[in-house]
């Protein structure tokens, strides 16, 4: 591509480095910002260098967060003594999107996956065992991809906290609601065979 | 969504004004940005800004430039006194890539398009007419889409400039390389039938 402008340019290119954006994309955005107001460009490109600037990660769940401690572990109302590990600031915002979890995370950043070289080391487990042996949460929640990382993961932490009275869960397998039983594969549906659930408490869950 | 940080949402909202773009691509292109440097944000987002503020619109041919006149208008190595007579900027930018172009251009910022209520008047269709009156070129080739409103607007300009002896052409209409005779619609079939052209030029063209 060929520019007019070296400003054109630069501000191409920066769009063009984020993922799964090209060069096209990249020139559509631009100019797309250049009709709009000198103010409203300067909004956005404020709000993305405070951004990346002012951001914490909460010293306790490791999720993103304006202070030291983010919105959910400094809130009186969640319980505290309930946490749900999960892989990522995705799935948290996920969960929380249900607004039907009312404990509080801790965030791995990542999972064990040693084909991509990730290992215990790289992950927040070491201070995940340390917060349950200080804290002595009653339950913590694997909301781990199932998958053979998320399962090695759960298998690895479990093992860490050997010896630390607490209750350990994983969130359900299943058909996905909307699903068709003849479509599932048969390992989601030989689970939820095996981890049926009584009806009373089904009503409950989806009353 | 739910976010855990007010800064984050402000980088996510901001993202997801911009066309083509949701809350989820805002949500993985911000978190993106928070894995890369502190600087490298710092660049982006100044690329971004000094962008809109510095940018100007050369006078003479309504390009994007750095300085009152874009780089086209002021090479002197460029035929100063043939006009292409394009669209938008993108225009621009695609014809400026296949390098077979050596005059100067004139964006017109649109094309006429009543339905979308857009008028001669808000393009810059005067102005070509003043710089026609002025400059005195050659040649004015229009390299306008070909569709209704192109050939409106096409015609429009054609009778503005009615009195002045100079040149007026349009890029050709045909089959594209690649193309197949069996899939072509009749319409430019017929067109690059009645506009053909004699053997000894294409081979020169291709050549």
């Amino acid at each position: 591509m060929i520019f007019s402008s070296t400003l054109l340019e630069n501000a191409v290119n920066e769009f063009a480095k984020l993922p799964g954006i090209g060069k096209k994309t990249a020139l559509r955005l631009v100019l797309h910002l250049i009709k709009q107001d000198v103010q409203e460009v300067q909004f956005f490109s404020e709000a993305i260098s405070a951004m990346r600037e002012q951001i914490k990660f909460c010293k306790r769940c490791h999720n993103i967060s304006d202070k030291e401690l983010c919105n959910i572990c400094s809130n009186p109302m969640r319980k505290q003594e309930m946490i749900c590990v999960v892989e990522n600031i995705r799935d948290v915002i996920a969960i929380e999107s249900t607004q039907q979890f009312n404990g509080v995370y801790h965030v791995l950043g990542g999972i064990i996956s040693p084909l991509d070289g990730i290992g215990p080391d790289q992950l927040t487990i070491d201070a995940l065992v340390d917060r349950v042996s200080s804290e002595r949460p009653q339950e913590i929640i694997f909301a781990l991809n199932p998958n053979i990382q998320g399962d090695t993961t759960v298998y690895y932490i479990g093992r860490k906290l050997k010896g630390i009275p607490v209750k350990i869960t994983t969130i359900a397998r299943g058909i996905s609601f909307g699903g068709e039983l003849e479509y599932a594969d048969e390992m989601t549906l030989a689970k939820s065979i095996s981890n049926r659930i009584p009806v009373e408490n089904y009503i409950q869950a989806i009353s």
